[in-house]
């Protein structure tokens, strides 16, 4: 990751465009305002792609699956095998995410960024393999340095391979809750039990263990505290390669919808290296995954839906991938009060 | 109104259905739960349309238009002109509906219910006037009951005329939030002030004036209790013809989509006939007009949004529709975790 290239991300705020565009909506047939938290996405639309005719096209879903090897510790409801069986649901059609990209004609890329498993190669499916899994980040960094880069790599060069102007940030993996919670609390300094949720289903008693794992986690690497060492240290392959991701699609201008409470930590990543990632993001929904809130808090975002997701994979950033949409078409498309012979306000 | 078509709305709660829909979305690979307002809006689904394979197909945007006698005591920021105005621009494909229909391929029928103003008959208007505007209803009853029973007949036959299993419901009239938040507080007994707001835009000193002249209006019409009477006595046509397509679709057990203020004031007449049409309804959003909250507290109902919308017109309901066809897309094509081969949760 050059410096050089960070620093190349532009700051797309620019008071002129701002202007023109907040006319523009006001122009629209409707009250002023109206159109709610709509207005000010279709605005972050304009901002972002730099024009007063943000059109999105050619979305693109991006799942990054990757293994932990933190799962021995029982952090998970599920085993780790359920990773490449989930990666093989999303290329045969049947997950939450698939019917949904489908649904709305959204381009989906499976990426096997470190599964403990060897994929026949097929459509929809790139292969970044790192390794086979992450190590046990209570014994060891979850990764090397080089196999961190080479994963935030693999996220630049894919983002950079797909058409369009959306990027939708998915993913997979068993254990993965840990690593975004770990990511959280070591860059947040919020306590760990208030960064640590059910993940797929833990009880109760459950999450207080997976609660002290994952303190133990943060005390033996308590010396990695620069974003890039934490990335290694406590992240996933799925991650690293998400915050490849996110940054290739910041500097290209792509609006990136994040998703739940894995990618969220990624994004959080990403902006600690590089703050102008912020401009480009959308946040697709409130996840029912304790931590989420106050994940969103750090990023001052204000997530667009709040109906207790809890599944990742994207389907939250694929199911307000349309609303996005419509931003979009009421910036573009709507009349004017002129244009249309609408009388205006009398007030 | 006949009394034998009410009673013949179905109760279509059925323990035995519901089961075996619950059972299904369980059983799709995902932890349970985790598609959160989902999963209970799919079951709701399979519940209206009677089975476990609850496919939505042509989309139905109703938008009852008519204009208002009470206008004239300046309760809203817009002139009435405004009202057929927007039905140009309806459709033209200008407006916040037409540009959310196109869109999401959603059929859309402007009824002018009773606007102000004659209209040059062409493809997607139908002409359903009852009268050029309601009475004054601080002087006399908004619309005679012979009015009211009629606009209630012109929407049920325009309802029963359109294909598709779902109905969107819209609306337009200047000085239409006055005449829903009269329903409100007379159906509801709260208080009128906490059922008034800013409408298209009133300031604060604005909405005290208005809130005197609706006081007086429910002060002139203190013997209307009933349902129709209330409806009749300070309802709009397009609220009339809008409780006769919420009617009618419950006959016939569609899914209703409700918008926002207005149209959720013409849900709570119909309820008020006939309690077994709120299993048929989900609530798009929750609207930022003052008094919304609390008209979907007597409805118990959770709506799906909540984006400060506050246009109507059935925006909120066209924003919500791709969210219902997710649910119902996830509920028919979805695997479960036998059919791909996926591990199942170790707790």
């Amino acid at each position: 990751m050059s410096v050089h290239d960070l620093t190349s991300i532009q700051d797309i705020s620019n008071s002129n465009l701002q202007q023109r565009l907040l006319e523009k909506i006001n122009n629209k047939t409707k009250p002023v305002g109206s159109l709610g938290r709509l207005e000010a996405l279709a605005v972050q639309l304009g901002l972002i792609l730099g024009n007063e005719t943000p059109r999105l096209h050619a979305p693109q879903m991006v799942v990054c699956a990757g293994d932990h090897g933190l799962v021995q510790h029982g952090v998970s409801a599920y085993p780790s095998d359920v990773t490449w069986q989930m990666v093989e649901n999303f290329l045969s059609g049947g997950a939450a995410v698939s019917v949904l990209a489908r649904q709305h004609g959204i381009g989906l890329t499976v990426v096997d960024c470190g599964v403990k498993h060897d994929f026949a190669p097929r459509a929809g499916l790139q292969i970044r393999k790192v390794a086979y899994g992450t190590a046990d980040s209570l014994e060891h960094a979850a990764m090397s340095e080089v196999q961190c880069l080479q994963a935030i790599q693999h996220g630049r060069d894919l983002l950079a391979a797909l058409e369009g102007n959306v990027v939708l940030l998915g993913e997979m993996g068993i254990g993965n809750t840990s690593a975004a919670s770990l990511l959280m609390a070591r860059l947040s300094g919020i306590d760990i039990a208030a960064c640590t949720g059910a993940g797929t289903g833990l009880d109760h008693a459950a999450i207080g263990r997976k609660t002290d794992v994952l303190r133990a986690v943060l005390a033996k690497h308590v010396n990695a505290t620069e974003p890039l060492e934490v990335l290694a240290a406590m992240g996933g392959f799925e991650i690293a390669t998400l915050v490849g991701v996110v940054l290739q699609a910041a500097l290209e201008r792509r609006v990136i919808v994040v998703d739940g409470f894995i990618t969220s930590a990624a994004v959080l990543v990403a902006t600690r290296m590089a703050p102008l990632v912020r401009q480009r993001c959308v946040y697709a929904h409130c996840s029912g995954e304790r931590g989420h809130r106050g994940m969103l808090e750090m990023l001052q975002a204000q997530a667009i839906l709040d109906l207790g997701l809890r599944l990742g994979e994207g389907s939250g950033a694929a199911l307000v991938w349309p609303l996005l949409q419509s931003a979009s078409l009421l910036m573009c498309d709507m009349a004017s009060f002129e244009g249309a012979g609408v009388s205006r306000s009398e007030s």
